[in-house]
Protein backbone atom coordinates (compact mmCIF):
# COMPACT_ATOMS: atom_id res chain seq x y z
CA UNK A 1 0.00 0.00 0.00
CA UNK A 2 1.09 3.58 -1.18
CA UNK A 3 1.66 6.14 1.53
CA UNK A 4 2.93 9.61 1.96
CA UNK A 5 4.47 10.30 5.82
CA UNK A 6 6.48 13.27 7.62
CA UNK A 7 8.73 12.45 10.09
CA UNK A 8 10.33 14.31 13.00
CA UNK A 9 12.61 12.66 15.38
CA UNK A 10 13.32 14.56 18.68
CA UNK A 11 16.40 13.16 20.80
CA UNK A 12 15.85 14.31 24.52
CA UNK A 13 19.12 14.91 26.45
CA UNK A 14 21.18 14.93 23.70
CA UNK A 15 21.81 18.53 23.96
CA UNK A 16 20.62 22.12 22.20
CA UNK A 17 21.33 21.13 18.76
CA UNK A 18 19.97 17.95 17.22
CA UNK A 19 21.44 18.49 13.74
CA UNK A 20 23.63 15.88 13.69
CA UNK A 21 20.93 13.55 14.62
CA UNK A 22 18.28 14.74 12.20
CA UNK A 23 20.91 15.04 9.18
CA UNK A 24 21.55 10.92 10.15
CA UNK A 25 17.49 10.42 10.25
CA UNK A 26 17.63 12.02 6.76
CA UNK A 27 20.19 10.16 5.41
CA UNK A 28 18.82 6.85 6.76
CA UNK A 29 15.71 7.34 5.10
CA UNK A 30 17.12 8.75 1.24
CA UNK A 31 18.99 5.33 1.85
CA UNK A 32 15.21 3.53 1.10
CA UNK A 33 13.40 3.80 -2.33
CA UNK A 34 11.24 6.64 -1.13
CA UNK A 35 11.19 9.84 -2.14
CA UNK A 36 12.40 12.42 0.50
CA UNK A 37 12.06 16.10 1.06
CA UNK A 38 13.65 17.97 3.94
CA UNK A 39 11.67 21.02 5.32
CA UNK A 40 12.23 23.04 8.72
CA UNK A 41 9.95 20.86 10.67
CA UNK A 42 10.62 17.59 9.57
CA UNK A 43 10.71 15.23 6.36
CA UNK A 44 8.18 14.27 3.94
CA UNK A 45 8.30 10.81 2.71
CA UNK A 46 6.25 9.00 -0.54
CA UNK A 47 6.97 5.15 -0.42
CA UNK A 48 5.16 2.19 0.49
CA UNK A 49 3.50 2.10 4.06
CA UNK A 50 5.29 -0.89 5.19
CA UNK A 51 8.93 0.35 4.45
CA UNK A 52 8.14 3.61 5.86
CA UNK A 53 7.20 2.01 9.30
CA UNK A 54 10.20 -0.61 8.89
CA UNK A 55 12.23 2.36 8.57
CA UNK A 56 11.34 4.27 11.47
CA UNK A 57 11.84 1.56 13.58
CA UNK A 58 15.28 1.40 11.74
CA UNK A 59 15.71 4.71 12.51
CA UNK A 60 15.52 4.10 16.82
CA UNK A 61 17.75 1.73 16.71
CA UNK A 62 20.09 3.73 14.84
CA UNK A 63 20.68 6.49 16.83
CA UNK A 64 19.94 4.24 19.98
CA UNK A 65 23.16 2.44 19.11
CA UNK A 66 24.58 5.89 18.35
CA UNK A 67 23.92 6.68 21.60
CA UNK A 68 20.53 8.58 21.67
CA UNK A 69 19.21 7.63 25.17
CA UNK A 70 15.79 8.87 25.01
CA UNK A 71 13.54 9.27 21.09
CA UNK A 72 10.31 10.68 20.46
CA UNK A 73 9.07 10.38 17.23
CA UNK A 74 6.26 12.16 15.43
CA UNK A 75 4.71 10.26 11.83
CA UNK A 76 2.21 11.47 9.65
CA UNK A 77 0.80 9.07 7.78
CA UNK A 78 -1.88 8.85 5.23
CA UNK A 79 -3.10 6.37 2.80
CA UNK A 80 -6.03 6.72 0.31
CA UNK A 81 -8.28 4.17 -2.27
CA UNK A 82 -8.92 6.99 -4.43
CA UNK A 83 -5.95 7.52 -6.06
CA UNK A 84 -2.48 6.88 -5.51
CA UNK A 85 -1.18 9.56 -2.54
CA UNK A 86 1.76 11.37 -3.62
CA UNK A 87 3.53 14.52 -2.05
CA UNK A 88 3.58 16.57 -5.14
CA UNK A 89 -0.41 15.97 -5.38
CA UNK A 90 -0.36 17.27 -1.84
CA UNK A 91 1.88 20.43 -2.25
CA UNK A 92 0.17 23.68 -2.21
CA UNK A 93 2.11 26.55 -3.70
CA UNK A 94 1.53 29.94 -1.23
CA UNK A 95 1.26 32.68 -3.73
CA UNK A 96 -0.91 34.84 -1.82
CA UNK B 1 12.51 -2.82 21.43
CA UNK B 2 10.02 -1.50 23.79
CA UNK B 3 7.89 1.73 22.79
CA UNK B 4 5.13 3.87 24.05
CA UNK B 5 3.15 5.41 21.46
CA UNK B 6 0.09 7.50 20.93
CA UNK B 7 -2.11 6.72 17.79
CA UNK B 8 -4.86 9.12 16.18
CA UNK B 9 -6.87 8.34 12.72
CA UNK B 10 -8.45 10.90 11.07
CA UNK B 11 -10.82 9.13 8.17
CA UNK B 12 -11.65 12.24 6.08
CA UNK B 13 -14.29 12.23 3.76
CA UNK B 14 -16.41 9.60 6.29
CA UNK B 15 -18.26 12.40 7.74
CA UNK B 16 -18.54 14.37 10.85
CA UNK B 17 -18.94 11.21 13.25
CA UNK B 18 -15.72 9.16 12.68
CA UNK B 19 -16.73 7.00 16.50
CA UNK B 20 -17.42 3.83 14.25
CA UNK B 21 -13.71 4.04 12.81
CA UNK B 22 -11.90 5.06 15.86
CA UNK B 23 -13.87 2.68 17.89
CA UNK B 24 -12.81 -0.16 15.26
CA UNK B 25 -8.94 1.02 15.37
CA UNK B 26 -9.24 0.92 19.30
CA UNK B 27 -10.40 -2.69 19.01
CA UNK B 28 -7.71 -3.90 16.23
CA UNK B 29 -4.88 -2.10 19.10
CA UNK B 30 -6.59 -4.33 22.17
CA UNK B 31 -6.55 -7.38 20.13
CA UNK B 32 -2.82 -6.87 20.17
CA UNK B 33 0.19 -8.14 23.03
CA UNK B 34 -0.14 -4.05 24.31
CA UNK B 35 -1.11 -2.39 26.56
CA UNK B 36 -4.14 0.07 25.51
CA UNK B 37 -4.91 3.42 27.34
CA UNK B 38 -7.71 5.10 25.45
CA UNK B 39 -8.20 8.97 26.05
CA UNK B 40 -9.88 12.21 24.29
CA UNK B 41 -7.03 12.88 21.61
CA UNK B 42 -5.79 9.11 20.72
CA UNK B 43 -4.94 5.74 22.17
CA UNK B 44 -1.79 4.82 24.04
CA UNK B 45 -0.17 2.24 23.29
CA UNK B 46 2.77 0.43 24.91
CA UNK B 47 4.41 -2.77 23.79
CA UNK B 48 7.13 -3.63 20.71
CA UNK B 49 8.22 -0.98 18.59
CA UNK B 50 7.54 -3.20 15.52
CA UNK B 51 4.42 -4.88 16.68
CA UNK B 52 2.77 -1.27 17.08
CA UNK B 53 4.12 -0.14 13.65
CA UNK B 54 2.60 -3.32 12.32
CA UNK B 55 -0.23 -3.06 14.17
CA UNK B 56 -0.55 0.62 12.49
CA UNK B 57 -0.22 -0.86 8.70
CA UNK B 58 -3.06 -2.91 10.04
CA UNK B 59 -5.68 -0.68 10.93
CA UNK B 60 -4.78 1.15 7.55
CA UNK B 61 -5.52 -2.13 5.94
CA UNK B 62 -8.35 -2.49 7.35
CA UNK B 63 -10.37 0.85 7.95
CA UNK B 64 -9.74 0.93 4.04
CA UNK B 65 -11.01 -2.87 3.46
CA UNK B 66 -14.34 -1.39 5.22
CA UNK B 67 -14.80 1.60 3.62
CA UNK B 68 -12.68 4.32 4.55
CA UNK B 69 -11.24 6.01 1.08
CA UNK B 70 -8.52 8.42 3.11
CA UNK B 71 -6.83 8.24 6.16
CA UNK B 72 -4.49 10.13 8.02
CA UNK B 73 -2.83 8.82 11.33
CA UNK B 74 -0.82 10.90 13.88
CA UNK B 75 1.94 8.30 15.53
CA UNK B 76 4.04 9.57 18.42
CA UNK B 77 6.52 6.89 19.21
CA UNK B 78 9.04 6.96 22.16
CA UNK B 79 12.07 4.59 22.73
CA UNK B 80 14.91 4.92 25.51
CA UNK B 81 17.87 2.95 26.43
CA UNK B 82 18.03 3.96 30.09
CA UNK B 83 14.97 2.23 31.32
CA UNK B 84 11.83 0.54 29.77
CA UNK B 85 9.32 2.97 28.68
CA UNK B 86 5.88 2.20 30.29
CA UNK B 87 2.68 4.24 29.82
CA UNK B 88 2.34 3.95 33.94
CA UNK B 89 6.02 5.95 33.91
CA UNK B 90 5.03 8.78 31.76
CA UNK B 91 1.81 9.52 33.30
CA UNK B 92 1.76 12.79 35.33
CA UNK B 93 -1.71 12.89 37.79
CA UNK B 94 -3.07 16.69 37.87
CA UNK B 95 -3.95 17.24 41.65
CA UNK B 96 -4.16 21.02 40.42
CA UNK C 1 -15.67 29.58 20.71
CA UNK C 2 -14.79 26.14 22.59
CA UNK C 3 -12.24 23.54 21.57
CA UNK C 4 -10.70 20.70 23.07
CA UNK C 5 -7.00 20.61 22.56
CA UNK C 6 -4.01 17.86 23.36
CA UNK C 7 -1.23 19.78 24.44
CA UNK C 8 2.53 18.17 24.81
CA UNK C 9 5.44 20.35 25.46
CA UNK C 10 9.10 18.88 24.51
CA UNK C 11 12.04 20.57 26.31
CA UNK C 12 15.47 20.04 24.01
CA UNK C 13 18.37 20.01 25.86
CA UNK C 14 17.05 20.20 29.12
CA UNK C 15 18.54 16.52 29.93
CA UNK C 16 16.99 13.01 29.59
CA UNK C 17 14.07 13.43 32.31
CA UNK C 18 11.86 16.26 31.81
CA UNK C 19 8.93 15.31 34.48
CA UNK C 20 10.26 18.39 36.41
CA UNK C 21 8.96 20.70 33.07
CA UNK C 22 6.10 18.45 32.29
CA UNK C 23 5.07 18.84 35.98
CA UNK C 24 5.04 22.68 35.86
CA UNK C 25 3.43 22.60 32.43
CA UNK C 26 0.21 20.87 34.04
CA UNK C 27 0.14 23.07 37.04
CA UNK C 28 0.32 26.11 34.30
CA UNK C 29 -3.05 24.35 32.41
CA UNK C 30 -4.40 23.53 35.36
CA UNK C 31 -4.61 27.46 36.83
CA UNK C 32 -6.75 28.11 34.20
CA UNK C 33 -10.38 27.84 33.54
CA UNK C 34 -10.31 24.15 31.53
CA UNK C 35 -10.88 21.02 32.26
CA UNK C 36 -7.40 19.47 32.51
CA UNK C 37 -7.27 15.72 32.11
CA UNK C 38 -3.58 14.23 31.96
CA UNK C 39 -2.07 11.19 30.26
CA UNK C 40 1.08 9.42 29.12
CA UNK C 41 1.76 11.26 25.82
CA UNK C 42 0.32 15.36 26.88
CA UNK C 43 -2.61 16.84 28.53
CA UNK C 44 -6.03 17.02 27.02
CA UNK C 45 -7.78 20.29 27.73
CA UNK C 46 -10.96 21.71 27.44
CA UNK C 47 -12.05 25.50 27.52
CA UNK C 48 -12.37 28.07 25.51
CA UNK C 49 -9.81 27.93 21.68
CA UNK C 50 -8.04 32.01 22.66
CA UNK C 51 -7.84 30.80 26.30
CA UNK C 52 -5.97 27.56 25.41
CA UNK C 53 -3.59 29.30 22.77
CA UNK C 54 -3.03 31.95 25.52
CA UNK C 55 -1.68 29.00 27.47
CA UNK C 56 0.52 27.75 25.37
CA UNK C 57 2.26 30.65 25.04
CA UNK C 58 1.90 31.43 28.81
CA UNK C 59 3.35 27.86 29.02
CA UNK C 60 6.68 29.09 26.40
CA UNK C 61 7.88 32.00 27.98
CA UNK C 62 7.83 30.47 32.09
CA UNK C 63 9.73 27.75 30.98
CA UNK C 64 11.96 29.99 28.83
CA UNK C 65 12.62 32.22 32.01
CA UNK C 66 12.57 29.39 34.27
CA UNK C 67 15.83 28.12 31.97
CA UNK C 68 14.77 25.80 28.97
CA UNK C 69 16.75 26.93 26.21
CA UNK C 70 14.50 25.52 23.65
CA UNK C 71 11.01 24.24 23.62
CA UNK C 72 8.84 22.09 20.89
CA UNK C 73 5.20 21.69 21.49
CA UNK C 74 2.66 19.68 19.52
CA UNK C 75 -0.67 21.29 19.50
CA UNK C 76 -3.96 19.15 18.64
CA UNK C 77 -7.21 21.85 18.19
CA UNK C 78 -10.71 20.45 17.60
CA UNK C 79 -14.03 22.70 17.27
CA UNK C 80 -17.33 22.07 15.65
CA UNK C 81 -20.26 23.68 15.12
CA UNK C 82 -22.33 20.75 15.26
CA UNK C 83 -21.89 20.22 18.84
CA UNK C 84 -20.11 21.62 22.24
CA UNK C 85 -16.57 19.99 21.68
CA UNK C 86 -15.90 18.12 25.30
CA UNK C 87 -13.01 15.56 26.16
CA UNK C 88 -15.98 13.34 27.68
CA UNK C 89 -17.48 12.84 24.03
CA UNK C 90 -14.48 12.09 22.69
CA UNK C 91 -13.02 9.17 25.32
CA UNK C 92 -13.82 6.06 23.94
CA UNK C 93 -13.44 2.93 26.19
CA UNK C 94 -11.55 0.30 25.57
CA UNK C 95 -13.57 -3.08 26.97
CA UNK C 96 -11.42 -5.33 24.39
CA UNK D 1 8.74 35.51 20.98
CA UNK D 2 9.78 34.79 18.07
CA UNK D 3 8.47 31.20 16.82
CA UNK D 4 8.41 28.57 13.99
CA UNK D 5 5.95 26.77 13.45
CA UNK D 6 4.49 24.10 11.23
CA UNK D 7 0.21 24.29 10.77
CA UNK D 8 -1.74 21.23 9.35
CA UNK D 9 -5.99 21.51 8.98
CA UNK D 10 -7.89 18.63 9.08
CA UNK D 11 -11.49 19.40 7.85
CA UNK D 12 -13.79 16.25 9.35
CA UNK D 13 -16.79 15.67 7.41
CA UNK D 14 -16.20 17.97 4.21
CA UNK D 15 -15.37 15.10 2.30
CA UNK D 16 -12.42 13.16 0.79
CA UNK D 17 -10.82 16.10 -1.04
CA UNK D 18 -10.04 19.20 1.62
CA UNK D 19 -8.01 21.21 -0.82
CA UNK D 20 -9.82 23.86 -0.67
CA UNK D 21 -10.04 24.56 2.87
CA UNK D 22 -5.99 23.91 2.69
CA UNK D 23 -5.91 26.24 0.12
CA UNK D 24 -8.01 29.15 2.27
CA UNK D 25 -5.96 28.40 5.48
CA UNK D 26 -2.89 28.93 3.56
CA UNK D 27 -4.06 32.13 2.10
CA UNK D 28 -5.17 33.44 5.85
CA UNK D 29 -1.47 32.93 6.55
CA UNK D 30 -0.23 34.46 4.20
CA UNK D 31 -2.07 37.49 4.84
CA UNK D 32 -0.33 37.87 8.31
CA UNK D 33 3.66 39.21 8.93
CA UNK D 34 4.75 35.59 8.40
CA UNK D 35 6.90 34.01 6.62
CA UNK D 36 5.06 31.03 4.98
CA UNK D 37 6.50 27.90 3.48
CA UNK D 38 4.01 24.97 2.47
CA UNK D 39 4.91 21.59 1.76
CA UNK D 40 3.37 18.19 1.70
CA UNK D 41 2.30 17.60 4.99
CA UNK D 42 1.72 21.52 6.22
CA UNK D 43 2.64 24.95 6.47
CA UNK D 44 5.60 25.77 8.13
CA UNK D 45 5.43 29.53 9.65
CA UNK D 46 8.03 32.02 11.09
CA UNK D 47 6.87 34.64 13.00
CA UNK D 48 5.80 36.17 16.63
CA UNK D 49 4.26 33.57 18.64
CA UNK D 50 1.25 35.39 19.68
CA UNK D 51 0.38 36.37 16.03
CA UNK D 52 1.02 32.37 15.21
CA UNK D 53 -1.28 31.30 17.55
CA UNK D 54 -4.28 34.66 17.10
CA UNK D 55 -3.89 33.25 13.29
CA UNK D 56 -4.61 29.78 14.28
CA UNK D 57 -7.72 30.57 16.47
CA UNK D 58 -8.33 32.81 13.23
CA UNK D 59 -8.31 30.05 10.74
CA UNK D 60 -10.82 28.09 13.12
CA UNK D 61 -13.15 30.59 12.70
CA UNK D 62 -13.22 31.65 9.33
CA UNK D 63 -13.20 28.14 8.46
CA UNK D 64 -16.20 27.45 10.47
CA UNK D 65 -18.02 30.73 9.71
CA UNK D 66 -17.81 29.66 5.76
CA UNK D 67 -19.18 25.64 6.51
CA UNK D 68 -16.67 23.12 7.75
CA UNK D 69 -18.31 21.90 11.01
CA UNK D 70 -15.69 20.39 12.59
CA UNK D 71 -11.90 21.20 12.67
CA UNK D 72 -8.43 19.40 13.48
CA UNK D 73 -5.65 21.28 13.87
CA UNK D 74 -1.94 20.06 14.78
CA UNK D 75 0.59 22.98 15.28
CA UNK D 76 4.10 22.40 16.01
CA UNK D 77 5.58 25.16 17.94
CA UNK D 78 9.45 26.19 18.21
CA UNK D 79 10.71 29.00 20.74
CA UNK D 80 14.26 28.89 22.07
CA UNK D 81 16.45 31.44 24.10
CA UNK D 82 19.87 30.62 22.41
CA UNK D 83 19.53 32.13 18.98
CA UNK D 84 16.30 33.55 16.73
CA UNK D 85 14.27 30.71 15.75
CA UNK D 86 13.70 30.17 11.68
CA UNK D 87 12.48 28.02 8.98
CA UNK D 88 15.87 28.54 7.34
CA UNK D 89 18.09 27.74 10.10
CA UNK D 90 15.92 24.38 10.77
CA UNK D 91 15.84 22.89 7.05
CA UNK D 92 18.61 20.53 6.09
CA UNK D 93 19.13 19.54 2.36
CA UNK D 94 18.73 15.83 2.10
CA UNK D 95 21.68 15.23 -0.78
CA UNK D 96 21.83 11.61 -0.13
Amino acid sequence: MKATAELQVIPIGNGVSVREEVTRVVALLTAHDFLVETHASGTNIEGELNEILAAVAEVHAVLHREGSVRLVSYLKLETRTDKEPTLAGKALRNDG
